[in-house]
């Protein structure tokens, strides 16, 4: 589908028109938004637009990394739209002209949506212009990365204040994996986005960026904010993956002292046992009366014996 | 709760003046201070001080991190005051102008209070001005980073220095890891503090600065110093956490000698018991005299033996 | 083996013209290529071409790490050809001049082929000229490099989808050793050719790329979307390298709680059996008609009592 | 203590004349040590020299890190003498002013001794003046930096050399740990040293360095090899803790190899002389008189043949 | 010894010639080798050709790292010779002068050997002066590490290609360790010596460069090729460790399962043995004919039972 907004000079508001109609001397901005466009849509950003060859194989191919390309007085931006839960991310193409925007993408888009809806009160489509929809979009795009970083960091503070005493260490330490995964998959998005925030303000090649400066400059904060809240979440994980490490080697550890205690105290008592259970004709304590009670005796000596050893040695704490 | 507070040209404080009176030409400069503000009173923000909606939404939103942005004559700052225990981060702002400073918070802030106290001193009042203001709140915030990280250190050259003999790894390494989180903590407030200053320094947009040079130099020379303590004390307690994997090893290892010095040394002997434990009526060793304390004999031998072959491979040490 | 390729200046192309005709001033453009010459024809880059001797070592020596290295008028660059399954880089070099190109192989190229069969199309010769061959090249090489890093990807996404039940660790252990050499291998080539485009991109000295600078820096581009998914997949193995060696520890622990519970639950049993098994003639619970069935009593009791206290412990979860 | 080295324009040297002296017409350069002074003495600092507040305030604080501030005419050094054996830090403090240099330090340093004799030599105090008294300090502070290394790289290196057979690893990975220890320790004071020279050489606030160029370039030299020696240390000693994991954990399974070998002989051995030992009144065997010679064969056949199963297995290698 | 070599404007080469005769208008530039020099020899440095001090302290002292030093017109030269097998690196100095080039080393160097003979040959000594000669002893030097890098490469693939089955993992990572020591020393050589050729080449002080850009361009890049190895192979025995670690974690996983089944089996076999061993005079089972074969058939069937069970878990793959 393919449609166009239009502003006039005068201030009044264009929608649907033809693109023939877009280069008119009336016409002061205009936006075209190729959702989800059919093939004969595509062939018009070559035969219509005239855009660089490089620019449009981007737009067709698999997922291209946010950036910013400079073609003479258009700029091509791509960007990506995170889906919330599975964190697959959707490119979102732009080129920014000096009269307009055009706006690309093969899968349907909330963001665009909005800014869509935002862009035909008259409040706005007036006082502002194709360059502010070019930052509301960038600014709506990166403000939906904010709540899956929230969400994966409410997970980490769960996962960090569960107590960890009989907890199952192997399904808590595989959340870990998931969550490192998220964050990285995050970070492919995040960080080529903050350098392409940071490359629109430190040039001065497009023209709407300087008068709006302080509002490129918000967006490159947050991307600044959600740079390091991914690197200092990484660490936490990477801290939490090593603390139940060492909580499945304790347990190892307390296992196996079970298993040494038992083996100790019972193994000599067994061995007690089977002396008197040979069967040699002439063995005198056999035929004792107080054999059998001494023989116990023993035993009981040395199984406590073997018990305070152990407790002396701090096996039981 | 709203306060304000003024020095005339003549050098003359006045006190919660009315913020229409600010402005006039006899005011010299004046602080303005939103602590835990209304709703109606944040309106001000916008309605009387016009400033940038994008420096009134960073004021009004969940915690940003520290950080100065630049609105033509105005610096919009955000700082953090740690709670020393918890080490949670409340926002402190302010808007640093060319007539006065305004401050904002949504916390009570006792650094605030103190800087507000030492300005209702003459000396203070008279020779310094708003710029000087800032100055102080940057310093005494950064101030209240050190005894934190003191604590933190305390804390570490203790674990250090607990002998390693009867210790509880367990609660050590929980330990280490809790001090690892509050230095990742602590560093998501100290580097972008840090980085804040050295833009401060290296930029000649803020008017205070120069005349103050060697002023914020001594908060920026604090900075680096936090921020070298907290990356020594994280690769610190990183050794530490490895130590304790040694340590906990090695007594996994002493444990597995244990059991199997004891199993190595009763097993056989066990075993040989068993075999004249067997009821086959032709065993003519059961029908000697000697049988018996022959048995012992090889019993004593093999024992013996086998503990002295530990012996000679070192298990005992 | 050695052909040329030259075009007129009124766009007629010469194939396998001699090398003493190329220079003539009716040739606007040539392409030289050294198909795994013989060492005659190998003299001809010193005796006819006259390049700089530390170039033609290099094109003779081992394998090169991908350059660019500037000679006067002559630009001297080596670029890999990787194997698709073994990795095994084979180096590509070419001399780009004002006048032509010189391309030169000790293997048979595939790249090479498909770049020579495009330009002997007239639309293709006679509106590029050598400097569109240096472009062409570069870009066909390291298009080659995607489905290699697409392949990895893979793999890697299916050892990470595999179900971590009854899976052989062990052998999964190897492939993710596998696919990070490959990675190693794979970035010795990448990052390299990254800089040396970074250079072209960067420098003014070669003519070709000031007009071509898009298509220069849509292969850029491609290099740095290779290097941030190399990275990306290197943290990824480290993950699961890491996740492994958790899951192997866990299989230790619930081996040694199987060890554990069967020798706790049947070394008191056995010691109890001893008991009775003992051959004193004193013995007075032998002789009951109870005793037989006490005993029995008491090892279930004490088997029972074991098996719920491990219950109790978590064990069995 | 306080005292005073003055050199007349005539190359007369003046020893403890008063402050007052300092400043007259006919001293060419002056050296004033604050060698643990008093606290009237400390008082000089602002009232007499009217140094700026907050490099007074470094003098008396607690440990500063090194480095070099820039208050109009003087220049504040801030550098560490670190103890051969505890690596603890004293702080020495100088002031380079333009006329001459005032060192503060608050406990005695050996190295300020040093040079303060060296100027009582009229070959030195009439060719030098108190710029080359700074960098005698620093050079000659630098240099102790060294042994403390080489020390630490003989017992790493003594470390390394050791046998691997019948350590105590366990005393040698504390060893590890503390040399580990040392070397952060260290990095604290070289690295910004390092920094501090670097600076020195790129200003050129600092009169006596451009004149003395080869010689600061000289220390910041000796201060990047000794980054070097740390850095690379640190990487010897996180492998040879690392190879102490690996020989531990390789003991581990030898001594879990001992005692599998043992049970897994003895254990069925056991069972068979366990079955001849039940009291059944029927069991044909017991009554044979090849019985008890038979069984004894079947138990050699089987402790052998296990036997041999784990030599084939390579458990003995 | 001190040699010397010394070529006149008309061409004409003069060997050990005398020092006086070095600066005569007649000598185009001069070559003097310190070869092992005698302490006499040693102070010419000072007293004849007044070379800075602290350049001579460089030449005596412990081994330096490679670097560069500029002193007005003479430019200083610290580079390492390696031996091929111990890595031990021996310093090799040179002060390189508008006049003529002066060597030092306190061993024997071969590479120096090589390119005094070369030298010697008057197509070499007419066309190419001092300059080339500081090229050739660098060329020279940083060729013979390839040839170290080479071999520690062969070791590691040799070790990458062993099979895994019956290896000794303990040998095999104590050679790994071996190898990570060798390239942490090569760096060591490398890494200074890549930023010396760096400065050089960025440098416009040293007058013979400019002409041979082309030339220190090839070592420089040579040097990038090294780092690039030993990096790789850092990363490459880093890898390989940490599969080591995971194959010895591996076997102790089949150890512990060996011992298990054994356990797991045996012991309620030998329990219920132990029971029908109890000397209890009413045990009806005892006195029936089918007990003994009862008895039998229920331990057959509990220890295929437990063989199963461990089959159906997977513990035998
Ligand atoms: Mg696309
Ligand atoms: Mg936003
Ligand atoms: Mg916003
Ligand atoms: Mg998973
Ligand atoms: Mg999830
Ligand atoms: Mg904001
Ligand atoms: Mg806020
Ligand atoms: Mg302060
Ligand atoms: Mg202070
Ligand atoms: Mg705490
Ligand atoms: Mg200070
Ligand atoms: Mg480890
Ligand atoms: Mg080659
Ligand atoms: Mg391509
Ligand atoms: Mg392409
Ligand atoms: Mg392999
Ligand atoms: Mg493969
Ligand atoms: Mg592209
Ligand atoms: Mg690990
Ligand atoms: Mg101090
Ligand atoms: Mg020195
Ligand atoms: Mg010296
Ligand atoms: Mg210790
Ligand atoms: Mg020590
Ligand atoms: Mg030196
Ligand atoms: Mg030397
Ligand atoms: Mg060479
Ligand atoms: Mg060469
Ligand atoms: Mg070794
Ligand atoms: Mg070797
Ligand atoms: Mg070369």
């Amino acid at each position: 589908m393919l449609r166009t907004l239009a502003v006039t000079q005068n201030g009044k508001l264009l929608e649907n028109i033809s693109l023939q109609n877009l280069t008119g001397p009336d016409i002061k901005w205009f936006w075209v938004d190729f959702d989800c466009p059919s093939p004969d849509e595509v062939e018009l950003l070559d035969s219509y637009f005239h855009f660089h060859p490089l620019a449009i194989e981007d737009c067709m191919h698999l997922l291209q990394r946010p950036k910013i390309d400079h073609y003479d007085e258009t700029h091509f931006f791509v960007i990506h739209s995170l889906h919330p839960e599975t964190l697959k991310a959707e490119e979102i193409d732009f080129f920014l002209g000096p009269r307009g925007i055009v706006t690309f993408h093969l899968a349907p888009s909330l963001e665009i949506e909005e800014v869509w809806k935002q862009f035909q009160e008259a409040a706005i489509y007036q006082e502002k212009d194709h360059n502010y929809v070019a930052y509301s979009l960038l600014d709506k795009l990166v403000d939906t990365y904010f709540p899956i970083l929230y969400r994966i960091e409410d997970e980490l503070n769960e996962l960090e204040s569960e107590g960890e005493v009989n907890v199952d260490i192997q399904s808590m330490t595989e959340q870990v994996y998931d969550i490192r995964a998220e964050l990285l998959r995050l970070r492919r998005t995040v960080i080529p986005t903050r350098d392409l925030l940071y490359r629109i303000l430190s040039s001065d090649k497009i023209p709407g960026v300087k008068e709006q400066h302080a509002y490129f400059a918000d967006i490159h904060d947050h991307l600044l904010k959600l740079t390091e809240m991914i690197e200092s979440n990484r660490e936490m994980t990477a801290d939490l993956r090593d603390s139940y490490d060492s909580l499945r080697s304790n347990r190892m550890n307390a296992i196996m002292k079970t298993l040494t205690v038992i083996t100790t105290i019972f193994m000599p008592l067994t061995f007690i046992a089977g002396i008197y259970g040979m069967n040699f004709e002439y063995m005198p304590e056999l035929h004792t009366h107080w054999g059998y009670y001494g023989v116990m005796g023993v035993m009981l000596a040395v199984g406590f014996g073997m018990y305070f050893w152990f407790k002396r040695k701090g096996w039981f704490d």
